[in-house]
């Protein structure tokens, strides 16, 4: 028997000198790339060099919009209301997709960045316009009708709803290196334990997660969760190395790591 | 007889809460609107807005990329290499992309601004840049073949030759406002009397540059100019009269104002 | 008998080519300025020239500081640490004392902007920040030992509280176009009849605050306000009407407006 | 016999949670410090650190302002007027003030940036507008009268010049690992050879300018330099180990460094 897994990272972090992330050794152990767009990370140098990156590495292409805070990386929750949060998804991901056509590429995915990802997670205003903004930003790029940009969203959330109530493909995403809270959602970065260092436990939390569509909360139940795709990060000292040891014991198991739409 | 000129202003360059321009106005009189992509002016909420204004009044939409110098207006002159020139058009002009394709629609055309458009009149690199982005990025926007974007430039100037070179569609734009040098080019703003502000005046430079293919230079002789299109100027008290009395006299004459295209 | 009070407005809030506001009229109306210092508002040489229009009408000079946010001119909600507070007001504060240095002054007080001023009045984690940083940049620029700026606050808010807990001066703050809820708070922009756009009656709740000490809350019921300082706006068609109106009332009426230091 | 010289590194770039550098190793090397201001790097955290550091390790604290360009790394030349310089140093310089006053410290020196240093080095526009920017700030911060920050500025250059025109003290400041023009000027990054990469070589040249007031210039000659500080770099993987050799062979020649004040 076997399982597919998609694999993605967070990609073209760099900022004019200011150099983050292992990007070139990372893009060789993953299907697919979030690319920061120019908001919370990322210029438009940066944004060229990562898609050419991904295009020679035949690694699917997703933009990474988020909120406009460099100093904050994108991670600081701001009051936006919904129209605000549609045309920043719309613009940072055109801007994206601008790239991409230059390899004669489309968008394969969008996946919100941090506060904008979080806050998606969990209100539905927000899901609405984050859905909405692919949905219709994905009907100027896709040559082929229906092959618009899906949706990343964390498993089980709200964005995951939205996404299905506007009609736009989704694409749940599991963690490798964090904990789970009985009700499914990610431990907050904030409570001890929340972060999985353990390259051992991380990968075995994940084979389960694909293989069984179970993860283990922090009281010790089993829960469901949907694993079409997993986020590994391609920052810190230990990264390569966990996602090196990903994707040899995913290898081993018989798990195949592609991306989304296959190939 | 009858003639017929493309009548272009530029558009979209509020940003947050600060408004500037007669945008709802100045567009009931042009053909052709140049909206800020979030560089120099416009923020993506003022570009959603002002692409929407555009296809209310079926005015052709374009790209109006700058240097991402919001205190500077994008009109200051940077040392930028032409690769990030490429970059930063491919990124503003996807951008807006998104925004026309929300309506169905393809961009019809980019402008450079302010500096960029003085510096890529002149400097043959950035004018390649600027010309190679245009046509690049066109090739993801324009869903019928061939119908991608095409490049506003200067009379004369060097992103004029740049565009043919390359192979975009140019079409070559005239002030009704500014003086012209014996050489074709712009009498630069720093010297007294570079900028025309008695009406009469002006709209009679405009009716002869499009009729005859003539405008008097500083020194009192008489220069070829190819008017393809007019950069009417959307702020400042006079404007509106300015366009208005403009259209009134084209109107009388028989120069009929559309699209590049035509329609 | 006489009353005495001082009348403060926010200068200072153009940005680059971008001008809001009336500030050369306003400021013939005000005892005491605050100015932007580049984040949500005002660039440096916005900065320099408004400093300048107060010292030439010998006007108090504040420093506003604000989110680095001008997209949102500084009033969307932030999720920032008390330790990015801290700095942000200390950088900001420091940078207009620099332009006050230039004409021999120091700045009179510190006014937060915005959401960082709704967020001091309430969350004591931030108005602690705000108010040490007051006070302790206070102690680089008062030529004059305690001659250090005074902190603006919400009268009755929490950031009262903390002024008087760091040890810095308090000056208490009302609004004349503002309505009240019964525990002293301003009533949200979001309800209905929160600003009141009728001059009479806005004059009418000043006088009554600044004589009395008292104001008519939403319920109706009366309220204690302690009335050091009052906000009136600069921008919008009757900011200038509703100043003057305010001053002609408070001259027939005997109360005096000046520095909160008297002069 | 004995000399004396005074070395300075660039420090406090970081920004965000970008990092850049390695300010706590490079400190230890150094005796003043020219810490970014929040424009082309350093945030207001990063600033806020910084001057704690310099203050820890009794560094000199110098701020180091330049244009607000951050995706550029402050590095390219950007068309401003001498205003809009003069207010940008006054911003910058007083913020970084606000930080050194926290612990009870005035600015020691000022030294523009990137391309504001070489424009500066040049441009008598420039040039007179950073002098004077520096001069009238110091009136704010120094506590003992004359003693505000002085200019760095590159040995023999224009700026020196302005700096004494204006009556601001100036040091002239030389670098370890550029070559030298037979005009005194540096040779340009773009030509081959303008940095020297071989430690020994630098430490060489770095001897006999501050021993003789000589280097030999790229056409062989010798020409004379005032050698008041030298800059070393903090970046780029050799850096540590280039500042270790030089203060280790100053060291053993009797080359005694400190601030340019003494102590």
């Amino acid at each position: 028997m076997t399982w597919t897994v998609d694999v993605n990272s967070d990609l073209g972090e760099d900022f004019g000198i200011y150099k983050i992330g292992q990007d070139e050794d990372v893009i060789t152990y993953i299907s697919s790339a979030n690319i920061a767009c120019g908001y919370h990370a990322g210029d438009h140098n940066v944004m060229h060099h990562t898609v050419k990156l991904a295009v020679e590495n035949n690694v699917g292409i997703g933009a990474h919009p988020g909120f406009q805070d460099l100093q904050g990386f994108g991670r600081r929750v701001m009051d936006v209301t919904p129209e605000d949060v549609y045309n920043m998804v719309v613009y940072q991901t055109s801007a994206l997709q601008g790239f991409a056509a230059l390899y004669g590429q489309d968008l394969q995915h969008v996946k919100p960045h941090g506060a904008l990802y979080n806050m998606a997670a969990k209100d539905r205003s927000v899901a609405d316009a984050v859905a909405r903004a692919v949905l219709d930003a994905s009907k100027g790029f896709g040559k082929v009708p229906g092959s618009g940009p899906v949706l990343y969203a964390l498993a089980g959330s709200q964005l995951v709803k939205s996404g299905h109530y506007v009609g736009v493909k989704v694409v749940e995403e599991v963690f490798v290196d964090r904990t789970y809270e009985p009700d499914g959602t990610l431990t907050p970065r904030s409570k001890p334990g929340s972060v999985i260092k353990d390259i051992n436990h991380g990968v075995i939390q994940a084979v389960r997660m694909v293989k069984d569509g179970l993860v283990t909360a922090t009281d010790g139940t089993d829960i469901s969760i949907q694993a079409d795709t997993i986020c590994v990060h391609g920052d810190g000292p230990h990264a390569l190395q966990f996602v090196r040891e990903l994707r040899k014991t995913f290898a081993e198991l018989g798990i195949n790591v592609q991306k989304p739409g296959g190939n």
